[in-house]
């Protein structure tokens, strides 16, 4: 823990995909990260993640430098996460502060801490320069933590690169083609707009006076009835996104439609493994368990059951390829993934830079 | 679709084995392709199979060149394929025919076309250079189409290189001891011969006056009853087999003994995995179910759990090793397959010499 | 079977691992291996377990030399094993003595042939130079076949390096974490010595007057009474490992205390899958049989459902690499592992010098 020690070495192997590091990516939903540890993989590193005595939740390196255990199947005794084979245990600062073996000496043994931040009742970590990390920069959703929304949400392991999974939402117009119970043709038929501001990205779609799908109406309670739409998709790098859906009565200003308020963050686990979170809100209805149930459960099929094994199927038809060198046609719908895909590369590259020069 | 269209690209990235190309391979039985597209994987090859709005089966590149989606997982809509994530459609001459996005524009996307066949009840597929595809090489396999003969028939991925397969039925001395129940010890102590003739390779088994098995008797309705019995294999390259089994009561002219034909075709998938198409047809009994359903029965359970369990254990015993580095021992049963790896040989390096001379 | 004939080739393609070659492997347990034929890998080499006429267990190549088939799942004809996929048969000479094709000539092909002994229970074979296989050197585990000693007793395949799992019993320490239900404290806060002597190593742990865990109790029938105890782990080269534990009322001289002897032999199977072999016996209430169900039981689970997972684990977050490369932090409890990994590597070394100056 002192200034002076020694840099603390990655897990030994190089990474087989680059990465943005010095950024927030979501690590879980705060409530799901309760007594008992977790073993995750951010990054193709491992990472335990705990809540120490004070209730704080922790990462650090989830494997013990011992024997090389998954310090996240552990428990937490005094605040401290016990490894499950021997029993050494690590403080969030991830030092070795218990040996219950004769003698009792700590190894010298520091293992890498991650910054984690519990906020908009998700975990988000950095897994970089520590020194940078900045909590201001986590983006606002806070709609997820107030009491005046009631979201349904998710996650679960997504085949394919978590790229693919980002530019899945910023072209809303498979939609259409994916979704059919969910979406009319309003997606691809509509207006739609993509720009880039700072480092964001965005994609909008707008239809007015137009019918709303079977799904989302029912959601709405608009059922037969012509509706505008107005739908802004928000990336924040590394894989990011927000997306604000509103519609109301064709006239109705667009500040005062209903709005849907959703997240999908992408966390990358390997190069063909991602972490998928997702959740929808709504300010109505609260607390009505049977539309909530029907929400979730219309929004789980068409994440994991339609989304997961197209993007999944393109994932290994690309067999490992880079995407550019594939030389994929690029259709108007792809202004927001091109943008976001480039914008990536650039802070990836000037990440590399800055550290290649330090 | 223009002549001075450039060179289709192939997929990018070098095949794992080597395979000949300027030649037919079956890529399935014709009736299984209805409305519904299929996707498969030919010489590593993602292919999407459809009919036309004329009912033409059709072979193309399996993967849109905008997003890598499976093509085969999509519909066909006013005869052309539409691809299940974007909704771009593909016409049977491999160019973008509908773009449903706005604007339209139709992408220069021209993807490899594969020249398609339906004859003889199957679907032959030329996964070279189309400008030599002929149709008038596919082998006569008439009789799965002629209405006096009723086959049984199936078709399914087996593990194991494709040459192990053609093999196993060159050298049918494998079956007195892989089909027990279906064959006695005839094709083992019987006579044999092999030889070659232009670029087909011939094998021959004959065994008069003996007991044939409790199986093959069943089905030849001679349970109890000596026989004289002739069996012919012939390969055409690269793995499509002709198999012409007769028998009679001893004595009688081989011509007017009854016939089984059979086909054993393997189209590579990949160097671990091949598509195994079988049939065998008997043109008596015709129509009746109960002995149809026995017969198919019998010969799904000898090709399926008989020969492909050790055919996939062979495979994995020679962990990726060429077949000739390994030095097999060579036996007289042999004669047939190895004719035919030689003469497969010689048509892959004389494509090759061909391809490069050009 | 000439003295003359060529050193028999190894199967041509170099093993991911290193292995010590002249030494005893435990190959399986002798009742186990009946009429049927086993097929088994061993070092990453496919080999062939079978009882000739006589009833002697042999061991050759498991991989037939005409087409490679496993020839494990064979069957014994005459004394010799059959190949499952052409019928030709081979003795435990690892010679072709019978080719039932026409002609019938006996191939030139000479198997590998294992030095295979049945001894105590086990089988015990010999993966290197057949000239050095030296039975006096297998370790005694006559208890495992003496009829004063009922033994409860297992085999599976365990995921991970082989020297992960000598490791574990070695440093009995993790009894107190993996094994809660069947292990106090003990382990973790008795004394504990570690020593080398010859090519062995011992670990031993003692703790006297203290409560044993639930499980150890029931088994040695002293529920809730203090005892003394005394363990003593015996490592022979490469993985094959004796475990003496005993206790008795406080003052109990040790060789008058309660005995359990206990055998852990690993066997590498590929540097990522361990052949894992556990017994161990009691000298009372023999032949009961309900005790010895709930003994087994206990055991199975401890080894299979505590110790095989975290083991697992471990060896998947080492993705690979070379244990010392990782720095792995040493503790006390290391000292038992560490000596027998520094031996074993010191046997291998002087093998493959000897083997290279040869």
């Amino acid at each position: 823990m002192s200034e002076e020690r020694a840099p603390v070495p990655r897990l030994g192997q190089e990474p087989r995909g680059t990465y943005l590091r010095n950024t927030w990516y979501v690590a879980g939903w705060a409530s799901d990260l309760g007594t008992q540890p977790q073993q995750r993989t951010f990054l193709e590193e491992p990472v335990a993640l705990f809540r120490d005595a004070a209730g704080v939740a922790q990462a650090i390196t989830g494997r013990c430098p011992h024997r090389f255990a998954p310090l996240g199947h552990g428990t937490v005794v005094d605040g401290a996460l016990m490894c499950p084979y021997h029993g050494l245990r690590f403080s969030g600062a991830g030092v070795c502060v218990h040996n219950p073996h004769p003698g009792g000496q700590l190894p010298d043994a520091n293992l890498q801490v991650y910054p984690l931040v519990e906020r908009h009742a998700l975990l988000w970590i950095w897994m970089g320069d520590a020194a940078k990390a900045d909590a201001s920069l986590i983006p606002d959703f806070s709609w997820l933590s107030d009491p005046k929304w009631e979201a349904v949400r998710g996650v679960t392991v997504a085949e394919g690169h978590y790229e693919l999974y980002s530019d899945n939402i910023l072209d809303l117009s498979h939609a259409n083609f994916v979704h059919p119970a969910l979406v009319a043709s309003a997606f691809t038929e509509g207006e739609r707009k993509f720009w880039q501001n700072g480092s964001s990205v965005f994609a909008e779609y707008i239809r007015l006076n137009d019918h709303l799908s079977v799904g989302i109406s029912a959601v709405m309670g608009t059922e037969g009835r012509r509706q505008d739409f107005y739908g802004l998709v928000q990336w924040h790098a590394p894989a990011v996104l927000y997306f604000d859906f509103r519609a109301g009565d064709p006239g109705t200003p667009r500040e005062e439609c209903t709005l849907l308020p959703s997240l999908h963050a992408f966390t990358p686990e390997t190069p063909d493994t991602t972490h998928y979170f997702w959740a929808t809100a709504r300010d109505y209805k609260l607390g009505d368990a049977e539309f909530t149930a029907a929400m979730r459960g219309a929004l789980e099929f068409a994440f994991e059951q339609e989304d997961m094994p197209i993007i999944r199927d393109s994932h290994r038809l690309m067999r490992g390829a880079d995407f550019w060198d594939l030389r994929p046609v690029i259709l108007g719908g792809d202004g927001g993934g091109v943008r976001a895909r480039r914008m990536l590369q650039r802070l990836i590259d000037r990440e590399r830079e800055a550290s290649a020069a330090a």
